[in-house]
């Protein structure tokens, strides 16, 4: 079990961190200024400032850097690349100028994966390029998408065609100027056996039937120009070589897509919760109340050091999750990948809060990134399975292994 | 120790009830329908159906509930106010249709209580009537408010002026188009002994030097059209005249103030937490996943129990601290007071977040009101001195009785 | 909802609160000298003082208290007795020497209700003189006893007699030296209705086949020299007229016991709770630590402070549900009792153990009385229902009861 | 940062797995039979069963494994016996069996690494043999030693004697037959800079003018036959040969030995936690109520995922902290020492404490060894400093390297 960084990664992370901090970081405001907001998602633009930051990181050799080899991309295990996933979650900005954000990332692997030579073409190679970008349709607003059994829309094959129908919502970037397609998912044939039922789609946004209806606030933020979108598909058709792997392999793809974009979505959460500790006690040693730092009263300092054990222990959880998929593979990660789900979202969650109020209404505002983080945090609870589902996960794993211990002693 | 309320109470209760169910929550969809949004709070405007709904419940005898006695108050005490101010916890617009809301309530009473005949001709009589609206400028920007010494901005008195000068921000419903002046506390004689150093001014908002700066988000929402907002005093000249109670006097006005002020607060948050429970429950037993109601699976029902336990408690610890308020006196009433504000808001927000967690995705947008619900009941927790200055007085308090009982003994 | 104490009771409380300080507390020391402890129930003996302490709180008509009227008891209402019963559970030989110990008062309130004139003659007037001691004998060994229809010991009609077979634990005071009988459950008639089927039977200790298999430690504690005992049943043949109220009549009246049992305990442990806090200030005030008495260090001001909170909110929702039960009956009682279950008892145990932690080390011995408490908040969270079954009765009847409101409106 | 067993540890691991499964955990009740209890230490006898252990442990080469390197030990780094320490924590008695209890490691490496040749000869070699046991003397009871420079007991250097007076408590292993003497921790020098100013003393328990006063109960539990004693030390005169190190140097040694032994308790303490989880999924698999088993019940499948995500973290944490202690020392270790400390033992309550719930009254019995995993981590959360000394050390220490981040930036 070797959480070190390779020797390569080291060298990674210095650079990654050296242009988080003379790239990243001063380009913040610079790119809040240039944001268009709103609810109306046509309204956005992608902010220039952006763009400039992508050629230079692309430039700098940081690009890519989650891919698992081959592509272009540097082929970093998952332990090799936490630490970068890490650095990069301390800027909400910072995923897109390296290429790496959700949920192009997981598309990107899936594509890399199960993709046809067409589909690569079409739309992997633009997006590894960073030219376009893409969502992905699965959670539905009519159901609790959290029982995947529940899901509605439908896929069905018609002689050469492919046929969408449905409702999706929390498409994340969907709402963004350069979202071309989302991977779709639905039912195709209900009779057969539960994990051949769903496939998975790659749907133009401009084809015929595909509707965007709305982009959804999370306290009431729009998350622009990215956003999370809600969408309906009537009667969309599509060739059939739009299907990725073949109908009715929509779960295996989607087994082999969750793990790692879980894990990453994980190690930028320690990012985030790194970053609100460090505001925390950077305002707790800079104010002073009843004579006093803010830090030096009450239960303060517990609370540091409360989110310093937590955040740390959360890290080692991640890093361990990375290392048994690099070694062990997916099946093995199962329950770990569940823990970390649970575990991670909620720390960054309680450090956010934890920071808010050490800020006072300051928190509150936009004079500070904590209620942004504090935002990413609380959708990280529900994105991708809500906590109640993972613990069910891990109880049961956990129960079926100590079953196992007794019935072998 | 008597919390049942009267027949008077009763009979208003069910009014109220009534009134809430078949005008206020019917009006919710029209008045945000009608709302401007957004950062600049010179668009705002007030939703007509907020003046029928005043005109309303004017006519309906349910006005000004809050005012202890006399004009045209129906001096309720703290007690029979409770169960009152708790129905309109459950609407955001509930308290401005009944003219309870905040800090206009508090305004009114320090101007009931300590204002001249001229302040109340001025600015009571508008108030009461529903016409105007009103701030309170006290909390500053640049340093720990929750320490109240820390107080920068001044309020000089020269000649048969007073001068005003500092920066304020927080002040809720400053951004109100029918807001027309704030209270504003500053430091007038530094060298008096600390309970005189302050004074408490009338500052009509069209006063030369004063500059609304902007309006403060909360979680991305500027709670329009009310708002809070920063505003800078840059000598403002006033007539002594507009010296409430007189120069030096503000932390006695404010003693009084800030007692049935976070009462009310609580009591509306009581409200608060009552409405997301009731959301939970109902999302609960609606929706269905792995072929049973949510209340069935894992610890759903656990979250119920905890919390219909917890708002439970925090509702008669809130009546306890009304009766002893009613009955005994503010200072009496210190240590509970200070318990309320801590309790309350955190089981507002807890019953806030476990709802929205259970609504999935949605409970992050406007679908359901939880996201509001939840800003709420985390400013709170900052509002009127944040939880850590409480939980201080509560230890000061109980330490000092606990020694006392210990002598005696 | 009035929770004041009448005039009477006010009275009452001085006394007893008087007695406690003048006789309980300093016999402490001397009951505990006293004690023959250890493992074997046989060897223990009444301690003397025990028994000045009886004659002295009669002559002071301190005695049968809890008793609701009649029979020499004084009868006040669960709200007059509450405070009552908090001052007895400041010291743990209190409830005895005041004839208001558990199990022995949920023993004469069932005879006082439903006993025969027999019953009465021979068994609740020595207990009502406290000459005699008693049990109850419910729990199972061998099954979950959260889930009552697990019972499977037998109380079975045979012409004129009941037969009672099968193995009871956790019966508390059936190791004391004047124990003499125990009011047993068993399953008379399977294939009745639910609620027909067990039957409560007075059964002395001295019937054939009845055997006392030993005694049971919590946390390596006795409990000496009342305990709580192991009992097994064999063949145990006895007069029917031994059966309370009539065969399957047993759930009828353990619904009429366990109410005000709980209630009762509940009361007890918040007196358990404050004495812990208490002990807890007074350490924190004494010792000093880092130049500072420990009150002062990191957060156990806070830690006071939610003691204070918690304590206090559930002092409040017990005189409610002792309220409800006075004017609304054990039915509209049900969620409020399961509510003080869970939340007494636990914030007891979270008391006791703040207490020790600041005691460091002497805490856990014998040197305080913390450990105690700590073990009779424990225990309170498995007896009479473990937390877990009172959690889902409250979620049940609170989701019923939101269903309720929504179906009305 | 790599945690993984070597080769070499992974075959002793495997043995020491083998030996607690045919040997230690079946002498468990042979042990407990072979006890003699109660409060009177001089009553005690070393079960014979112990002595059998031990003489199968040495042969099989499972003896003084904790030691780092010569004289008989393995040589193990701290993260390669981590998990033998865990597997020894799953038993009571599996520390001595294994020459590998506290307090006598400490006292071993102590002597390891500072003794003189006479030292070690008369004392480390017995206790390396397992032929003598060994107490530790720091913790006073009349003041709050979590602040060492309270320490009040003297050892004061006359001439070429050492002179010892003072009382010590909480000295573990006193009440063991086999206990020869005690290393005794005192001032020498008030005027000395403050690191400077105490000495250890090795003491035999036989030298005159040293008492045992009492052994301690934990719950009432006296961990015979090891126990936990107070002592006192009236004029005690030993050679000067009996200090290690020299006169003043006894923080110098004190910070070399705690380090190793927190690390090791916690350990062991994650041992205790695994066997806690274990016991509970194993009841919460075969005990049914309501028709199911009680994992299925309510939040009992989130309570078993909860602790197994804590227990996860824990054990991570804990290897952290032995891989930072054997690569770059123990003053980097620093802050992970007193994380571990604060984290583990409250891990291992929490899981105690839920084992115990889904036990019922079982659960507080001796019938499971619940009550003495609860006791023993309830002990840990005081021993070697309370949790909030630890939680001041890692905030202190998180303030400050926060600071050099800002200013470095």
């Amino acid at each position: 079990m070797d959480f070190a960084p390779s020797e390569r990664t080291h060298a990674l992370t210095e650079r990654l961190a050296r242009f988080m901090r003379d790239e990243v970081i001063p380009a913040e405001p610079v790119y809040a200024a240039q944001l268009v907001g709103g609810a109306d998602h046509r309204q956005w633009r992608q902010p220039p400032v952006m763009e400039q930051l992508k050629a230079r990181a692309r430039d700098a050799g940081l690009w890519n850097l989650f891919l698992p080899g081959l592509d272009g991309g540097p082929g970093l295990s998952n332990v090799e690349y936490a630490s970068l996933a890490e650095l990069m979650g301390h800027s909400f900005i910072a995923p897109e100028a390296f290429n790496c954000n959700a949920p192009d990332t997981g598309n990107m692997e899936v594509l890399h994966r199960y993709g046809s030579e067409e589909q690569k073409r079409q739309w992997l190679e633009p997006l590894l390029r960073g030219e376009i970008r893409s969502g992905f349709a699965m959670t539905e607003p009519d159901v609790a998408s959290s029982d995947a059994t529940n899901m509605r829309a439908t896929a069905t094959v018609e002689g050469d065609e492919i046929v969408l129908n449905g409702r999706k919502w929390w498409t994340t970037g969907l709402g963004h100027p350069h979202c071309r397609f989302v991977i779709f998912m639905g039912l195709s044939d209900a009779q057969a056996e539960p994990h051949r039922r769903h496939s998975m789609v790659v749907c133009p946004l401009d084809a015929a039937g595909v509707q965007i209806e709305r982009m959804l606030p999370v306290f009431h933020d729009y998350d622009e120009p990215s956003g999370h979108g809600e969408l309906h598909f009537a009667n969309v058709r599509l060739p059939l070589s739009h299907v990725i792997l073949g109908a009715g392999r929509g779960f295996e793809i989607a087994q082999g897509r969750l793990g790692p974009g879980r894990v990453h979505h994980c190690m930028r959460a320690i990012g985030t919760a790194e970053r609100a500790l460090s505001l925390l006690c950077k305002r707790a040693q800079s104010r002073v109340a009843f004579g006093q730092p803010l830090l030096k009263l009450g239960g303060n300092a517990d609370i540091i050091a409360n989110l310093r054990m937590a955040i740390e222990q959360a890290r080692l959880l991640t890093l361990k999750t990375a290392w048994t998929l690099d070694t062990r593979g997916s099946k093995a990660a199962l329950s770990l990948i569940s823990q970390i789900k649970v575990v991670v979202p909620m720390v960054a969650q309680q450090a956010a809060d934890a920071a808010i109020q050490i800020h006072g209404g300051a928190g509150l505002t936009d004079d500070f990134p904590l209620a942004q983080l504090y935002a990413y945090a609380r959708v990280l609870r529900l994105a991708d399975g809500p906590d109640e589902v993972h613990r069910a996960v891990v109880a049961k794993l956990e129960a079926k292994a100590q079953l196992a211990v007794e019935n072998r002693a």
